[in-house]
């Protein structure tokens, strides 16, 4: 038995059904709606020839067992973002289960194991919405979470972190003993929506996933002079608010101009921006914005912010100001394995080219799948649990569908039934390349 | 007796330090603080022929009859900030005082009155800084006080301003009574500190005013899509902020150019600006600002506002983004009486030559006052009570003295003692020319 698109679209809309209200998804982790879908998501495993378990930090596993202990590890999570989308993360979950399904399916009708073993992770907390800390369970299995520094972490209930994983049995000073389950794995692949336009711009339905780009994240603060809106001349001014908004725009245009030059994709975003004393008839004297810069080449992400701090400090100066800067968080680029991806390329090239001679069956042509170097691979500039696993050595890819209008984190979310099932077919056709 | 710029600091210091703490002046309008510094002013009319009353809306008056009933007013206004200067409002009340003073003295040694009544008014709440309606106590004199939109305002505490009036002894309900007060006014002048850095870079202690700039006060918000920081192309945005980093910067160049082109003095500030969700990993959907624009020509204000509102249109389009605006409040420019302010330059020109002369005097030269076109005179940013005055069609200017750093409204706010000297000096010399 193949694996059956129909059975991931009817699950993804029965998990859907269970666990949204009209505001949308609300899986979030370590709530009991989150344990409700976990264990929606055990009951579809009643009568395959798996066990399941939770590790440490709260991940579940489920197993099943190859001639091989060598495995190959199909991951994604079942949590989300408050108010969140019907696919992020469910549709890695519901894809593996099917693919694991079936191949449980075609051996067991030979009473036969697979060549080798197949896994399934449901990571704990991808989403960090609940105590602001994301990739939990992964980094965790990876051994880079240090809880020391999320020890104190409470949610917006005051509920802190230890309490909130007790109630699921994950003792908060055991959860580096996960990276035991790195034993023996092979291979790592994700599917999970873009939550970008990119693909959608491009009609393109399915892309392979290069890695995830570094981050660098930053508190930038002005000091202007605070003065009377109405009693100081234009030219008197030391308006923190100007240099700030320059900065923006320069920031931008820098960005525009280095991947234009280096054929990158970066990206630049200063996504809040605070003006103190923030009244209407003050001149701002201080202004508070972030910045977040992401590129998976670490030297042109370096180029990225070395540029940024230049030019807000040529800023200040022109506008009298004074600039401070402070780091938030950032994380390296963490390339994803080459081979993989060649693999993942390959196996949408193949799906699509197959889908292209069914359409074509009629007019007696065939063709043969296209080369995988003409299928499209981009970097990831969310932070995926992927990048966690591949921070451990292990192979790891993951491959991306396409979002409508780029939307995620939101009950708008949403993905073409055809590349639902075109994404299945892939998973499927992957997961037996690997 | 002429009056005494040493009595006038003497005055300020007293005062400052019956009303002050650590942070600054506390003389809130309808406070305890602010009835102590009222009650301090009376005291020093003691052994003076003149009488005290309070008005409808709780000014307070001071008259010395003179032989006609036409009288000249000398205003301001002991109310402060929070945590503010020593001079502002103080400034024209202490020197109001010594130059009722010196006029008393002069007349009562010949057994005399002065040709013309000479009063003093205490403008109630001139800063608005308790209920957030600022020129309360003139505009009710003025009769453009239409307490329906003011009479639900509460302080911080949650004290209603009627209750905060009636224990002041004003019925909210009779404020409109105060315009009786003005019958027999001929002439108002006003001193007060700049309050702006115009005075000290052109190392001048006074100018005369021309008038109060008319104000057009707006928000503005740019609708553009909220999206991922990480996944969304640099070309794919449509970016909230930009949009209104770029109207910042844009407002600023045009009023410069307008500036430039009609040798005006115009003023526009975003002195609030908020980014929605304003999160660091998303490209603000909305961006909230303020701006506040000032003329002392209508017709340039006009172009002020129409320009920004183009830019801000064309800016949107560019951007992919929808601008909405919406008008928080406006005024037309109070122009002041054209006699009043030459007599007020020509005063400050005598003042400044006799000044001259004594320094001189050992050198043995004389030199005559210099015309009063040469006299600085500039409009007023900040609105005053003299604006309310004004607007009643009785003949009103005011006098700036030097303000040390532009600053008020903070207790750093400073002049120096012989500007203050020289103001005395001016506003003594002005009222007995007017």
């Amino acid at each position: 038995m193949p694996a059956n698109p129909d059975q991931v679209l009817a699950n993804l809309r029965e998990l859907a059904a269970l666990t949204s209200d009209s505001n949308g998804a609300q899986r979030l982790a370590f709530t009991a709606t989150w344990q409700k879908a976990r264990d929606w998501f055990a009951t579809k495993l009643r009568g395959l020839p798996v066990t399941r378990h939770l590790d440490a930090a709260g991940n579940a596993w489920v197993t099943l067992p190859g001639a091989s202990p060598r495995s190959l590890v199909l991951g994604s999570h079942l949590d989300s973002v408050p108010n969140g989308g019907w696919l992020d993360g469910a549709l890695g979950m519901v894809t593996a289960l099917e693919v694991l399904t079936a191949l449980a399916s075609k051996y067991s009708a030979h009473n036969n194991r697979p060549p080798f073993t197949v896994r399934i992770v449901d990571w704990a907390d991808e989403e960090g919405a609940r105590f602001g800390r994301s990739l939990f369970g992964s980094s965790a299995f990876a051994g880079t979470h240090t809880i020391a520094a999320d020890r104190d972490r409470t949610d917006s209930n005051g509920i802190t972190l230890a309490s909130a994983l007790a109630t699921c049995n994950v003792d908060i000073d055991r959860i580096g003993e996960a990276t035991r389950e790195q034993e023996n794995i092979a291979a790592y692949l994700e599917l999970h929506i873009e939550q970008g336009p990119v693909l959608e711009r491009l009609g393109l339905p399915l892309a392979a996933v290069l890695g995830t780009k570094g981050v660098e994240r930053h508190a930038i603060t002005f000091h202007g002079q605070e003065a009377h809106s109405g009693s100081t001349p234009m030219l008197d001014r030391r308006d923190a608010l100007a240099a700030a908004a320059r900065l923006a725009l320069e920031v931008r245009e820098l960005t525009l101009r280095i991947n234009a030059e280096r054929h990158s994709d970066s990206v630049s975003t200063i996504g809040s921006l605070k003006t103190f004393p923030g009244i209407v008839t003050a001149i701002p004297g201080r202004v508070e914005c972030t910045l977040d810069q992401r590129d998976l080449s670490p030297e042109i992400l370096a180029t990225l912010y070395r540029e940024a701090v230049a030019a807000s400090h040529r800023i200040a100066q022109e506008e009298g100001c004074i600039v401070e800067w402070s780091r938030i968080w950032s994380i390296d680029p963490i390339p994803f394995h080459p081979h993989l991806i060649h693999l993942c390329r390959a196996s949408i090239a193949e799906t699509l080219a197959a889908a292209t001679r069914t359409e074509a069956s009629q007019a007696k042509t065939t063709d043969a799948a296209p080369p995988a170097e003409q299928v499209l691979s981009i970097p990831s500039g969310p932070l995926h649990d992927a990048a966690e696993v591949a921070r451990t050595g292990i192979p790891t890819t993951m491959m991306f569908v396409q979002s409508l209008h780029g939307i995620s984190h939101n009950k708008i979310e949403d993905t073409t039934e055809a590349h639902l099932r075109l994404a299945t077919k892939t998973l499927t056709w992957l997961a037996t390349q690997s």
